[in-house]
């Protein structure tokens, strides 16, 4: 389709620096290589979030883009998102990605009228078609974006006025409709402008009743047209609003339950929104599978000392060594994915930046994923918490879990025949050796 | 029943300083006043919390009790408690408060055994039987300690070992006893130490079940004794533990749907707690006022910018006007009061300070009460925030609220006849000036 | 100088709501009032911010502008600045502000060479001048803008390259002409970019080594051209970059020490960066009139719950009056001024929230000054905290403060005739009740 | 000098798992090994805390102590506290670390005049300086208690009571004579008192006056006794006050250099202490460093993702590489070295959970110190750096640094020569990319 080629072959760019090794290589990230009969690129199922990857210039709050790329020129906005597009296909094969994600906005512009924009759409997702086919790479998850055009300064579905309610009924459908066409694994909805800015001009209630018979709408469309993909919200506790109503994975499943949404939905959990939440990225991990919930992952990373999403990538191999022990043994992410949401540093802004971040990014998950199996396998950690709940697998504990027993005869049992329990130590420390052993020892 | 007074009477002791104004005495705190046809003590029904009232000594992590009482010696320690009790209710009395709360372990010592503490607690609650008739206070709620005794390190209900789980049991039947048999209004659940240290000893799921067959087993025995007064579930993020499972009160809402608890509680909601976990006092207000769980506040305030539990009270009547119009707009807190969860800073160690404190908590939420109704009754608030989501009234606004209409309707709605929606300001510094001249005013 | 007019007259909007209050009106700011022999205009210095007012389109990290003004249009930058600077002078007069503050890129647009961008400067600056004659708003403080465009990435003065150090001394320069031009009262240093991303590929005492140099340069220069206004340093601890030099007023006070440049400057001090940095507003005041460094205001608040600079307008009179009383306390501002450094919300996209916003933030102020001014006059407080130090007035105490004692001869004191202190209460819950009486009370 | 033992030899308790693998051995600390003429333990200098270690009882605010050690019983306080030093002394050699820690009030009780309570310390220093002798550990450091008792509860050096200060004077002085007794290298100056709780009623100015003048008492002291270790200075921001004066490296370098004390001071930095500031570890290192005042280092972690003082034991090699790069390329630690000053979880109660936590400590410190040498050693990192300043180290860069051009001549060069700046990567994502590779494939 194209003859342009824009980035280099991985292993061949030579490193700046004084001494020659090379960052351009995977050390631990082998997409072919089979592990309990799958490959890793299945195991691990990395997307490139387009986003960041292709839409972001380094701009901040206080500063104008610094990246400048090569594709960014064309004679209408239409053909150099086609330009983008191409550059983006041969990035994601030559990082070796199988998957890629997208917000409606971020392949195609925004013309003059709703219809204009959706004619847009419909070339680049002709195109996207075509590119995919071509490469083998597949679509994690599309959605919509409802949050960057002025018109949703008050959010989508909980804009107190039902003109954008409708608008951003029409875009979803619209970014339904593209999801499928392209195969989408599944379909995301984050809430970025759904919550508040101030309760004195806010109807709470009135804002989520809305935002559910949004969702409603949803799942009753994807029966319509047979999407069959996983529907997931992403919580995010703040920024750009005060408060998202989507506020952490507890926050979902109280909003799905309230609205009997729950069997529809499963969560895709970034890892710097579990921190703004003042959560650990496994803390959330766990919720979600402790509700049959996990759904697929936005890899990145924030900065615990600063309050905004940074969305960087991670080479903390240590603590995404925890965060995979949760997934495996969650049973894994099912129809999900790793989903790159993460950007390169505003001083970044050479392609070979976007190379040296994604490959640390994978080769950081792809060992985390290893150590973690290991652990599993080995079967410690897993025999220490099962021994700690010992005491519910028989007896009154089994009762107890059973619901067999209640206060007066738990009462009874103890005034008559248990008297004080005896303090048994949690081993924190221990555990946290063990870990440290294990990450530091390697795959 | 006693003779003894440690109290002076509001109004009697002449302050310190230079000019002789004398902040012993109320300014916008009048118990009789009528309000609506009801006295102001009721619309406020304000508690005194025994655990820092009459149990906080100034001890923080750093530093031993700076505070000593006069009624803090006896020959033993239920004789001790006993006259602690005399003094409380003297308090209560004079700083006129109609309601009082307390957790077991805060009114009786532990003995040897749970026999023999239960024997301990049946004499202190003989004793307030006594004191609540003679003064006609009345118990706001009870509850019991379980994160207090090391038995309790890793949790009540929550305890990876059944053995504590039963004890923890017959404790809370025990708590439920005598809040029944001194007419608490309500029965409290904090879970300070139900959550977790580390996830790599936690099997989260199974605790939660388990907190969740505990709170089965209260309702049951509820029933079984013919408690009706509300249960509620105190919020908060972490500290004690790591993470509390109820973080907030929409994480709270996830874990009594899921485990169909949901019509059995409402939320004891604690501005402290509320601004740890991320939240303003008023947003977890609205959160629980919208599931139609708003039960009752423990009325403190945090320093946002500690990180931890200060439990000050609050004299800002602006942000405290907030919440009051939250309460008001929600129908008020029925059987919950205003429990003053506050406790004198480590130096305030005079027993005037304990009157300056409570009095400055009471005046503030008084002015605050008063403005909130103003505001409500004014109705320019009420109708700017009706007026903003009007479009849901009628047309295909309400056939969303309805549910009678889907995506392809609203788009072909958008595309043939509404087109782009014109955005309307949010006017939220016209509001908040508003409320400024409202609190500027004054009652 | 132009016959077109953007704005109402205040007090000449109906507001839209249902029952006619006008917030166009000041309830507390009234510039002509004579207070102590000044008008208030002159006790409160009061500035208009040219970027957030004039350049601020409600863009934020997740969305493109919200608002547009009637005056951005034209046939070419240089008009549109011309335009956009009458409108901004017909808005300080309105709103009746007597100074104003701008960085250099807002009032005038780069070019495409530093030439062609001064060249546009002084085409601006002289539009200013007149207007400036013409109105009688005077200039409170100029800077440069060191931190928008993506050649300061990695800084100004702390660039790794020294091509871009040399760039921001030519721009600096060029402000600090203008700035004298117009009459400024002070110049300021904000430097956002003046910190790392990462400590990995930076050198921070040569980074702050070549800071230092940059500042004594600019300490030349104004003796070269006979500016005798003050320097301004503000501090901010993060955003943009993950650490900034000027964490706070104490770092600030440790860098301008440790390369003698304490005596050139004082500190601009803005209420959102300090809670930014984990101190109260009142608490960087204090520490900047204690090493006599107080300069300037910018009048601002955050939001404690999240963790960017949210630049709102505070209407919190009650916080304000403690900054208040730090700043009368320490003698006032001086040279410096109230600088609303300040946004409208993102869906405020009215030319009346405008109004709103900065009616709410002066009467906010000048009703904090009012209080404040009432509590130093009634010297109830101040009384107390001198009477709490007074054991330092005389005897060993007076010793200890004029260094004529040691360790030896205060041991000897203690074993022989002091023996164990007697605590005494800090009473903060009077002081917090008497805080809270003056306020309530009003002016 | 005892005969009983109270803890196991490293290596000979089985681990209560299910597999054996024994955690109560090193894999990466041995104290013998030499590593460029010298052993570890001399590089790494580990001691170990008193109070965590051995006055630590799992104490937290909402609960009482769960750890119960055998020793910690007797016929009287003086006797118990010479067992707890057996027993501290014996898990000193234990453990192998070289030196220990401590507060006058952690090793002997208060008694009730200042005279009893300096006998008690004597008893025990005697005691200590035996068993010094015997095992040869040495102290690292001493420090003397001033928060704990109430007489501090408004600080010691800061108190507004003169009296409060001399007492504090007096035991301070005491606290050099007995650190000057048993060797010290270093004496530290913790302020956890000295600060305010709020401004209301604080004097800020006289506060730090008054400390200063106590710094320059105990310069004085040490050089009249000859004591000729080093001072430090311990920063924390708050906890337990509001607000410390040594809030951070920075703002204790202001105080410092205000009050001309910087030449008799460094600072023992903490890890917590450095996250609750808002800052990273290595930043607090590489500002010290860049003063020349890098003296200790007090090693734990905190929880970023909570807002209290929680000293845990590090095992995030990762995070430890990078402050041990910064440590070795300041030149070491000097006097210094790294005093665990980290305890168990409350519900670590056992003597194995002592093992465990500071194997694990020292550990992940010996593996980050090896890594972070090789990485020195490869020069890679370091190149980089120097690469990207090396435009000041010639031409018009060198004349910055040298401060020989100023802005007229900069400007000129920017005008006539230099133009615009061409932009350059920092690099950041190669650079974690880098020690990621270096962390993962260990020592």
């Amino acid at each position: 389709m194209k003859t342009k080629s824009y980035f280099p072959k991985i292993g061949t760019i030579a490193y700046e620096g004084p001494r020659g090794e090379n960052p351009l290589a995977f050390k631990h990230y082998n997409p072919e290589e089979i592990i309990d009969g799958r490959s890793m690129s299945e195991h691990l199922r990395f997307s490139i979030a387009y986003w960041h990857a292709f839409r972001g210039a380094g701009v901040d709050m206080f500063g104008a883009g610094s990246i400048n790329r090569p594709w960014e020129k064309g004679k209408d906005p239409v053909s150099v998102a086609k330009m983008r597009m191409d550059a983006a296909f041969e990035f994601f094969q030559k990082i070796r990605a199988p998957f890629w994600c997208y917000h409606d906005r971020d392949i195609a512009p925004e013309g003059s009228t709703l219809a204009q924009t959706n004619k847009n759409l419909d070339a680049l997702v002709a195109h996207a078609a075509q590119l995919q086919k071509a490469t083998g790479i597949r679509l994690l998850w599309g959605t919509a974006n409802l949050f960057g055009n002025p018109r949703y300064m008050c959010g989508g579905a909980t804009n107190p006025d039902a003109h954008v309610f409708a608008y951003a009924a029409a875009q979803v459908k619209k970014a339904m409709d593209t999801t499928l066409a392209l195969g989408g694994e599944n379909y995301v909805f984050w809430g970025g402008r759904e919550g508040y800015e101030t309760l004195l001009n806010t109807n709470l209630k009135r804002e989520q009743d809305h935002l559910a018979a949004f969702m409603h709408m949803a799942v009753d469309y994807a029966k319509q047209i047979g999407f069959t993909g996983q529907f997931l919200i992403e919580p995010k506790p703040k920024e750009p609003t005060k408060h998202q109503y989507d506020f952490d994975v507890a926050s979902g499943i109280a909003f799905l339950r309230t609205y009997k949404l729950d069997k529809y939905f499963k969560f895709n959990i970034e890892t710097n929104h579990a921190t703004l939440a003042g959560h650990t990225f496994e803390h959330e991990i766990e919720v979600a599978a402790s509700a049959g919930m996990l759904g697929s992952i936005d890899a990145n990373t924030g900065d615990t000392l600063l309050g905004w999403d940074t969305d960087q990538f991670s080479t903390d191999v240590h603590g995404l060594t925890l965060a995979m022990i949760s997934i495996l043994r969650a049973g894994g992410l099912g129809k999900g994915g790793l989903n790159f949401d993460a950007k390169l540093r505003r001083p970044s802004i050479d392609i070979k930046d976007l190379f040296y971040a994604h490959i640390g990014g994978m080769d950081a998950y792809a060992l985390a994923f290893k150590i973690a199996r290991k652990i599993l396998a080995d079967g410690k950690l897993c025999q220490f918490v099962a021994d700690r709940y010992a005491s519910y697998d028989s007896g009154y504990g089994k009762d107890i879990e059973k619901r067999k027993i209640g206060f007066v005869e738990l009462e009874k049992l103890v005034l008559t025949k248990l008297g004080e329990p005896k303090p048994r130590s949690g081993r924190q420390e221990y555990l946290e050796n063990l870990i440290m052993q294990y990450v530091t020892n390697g795959a």
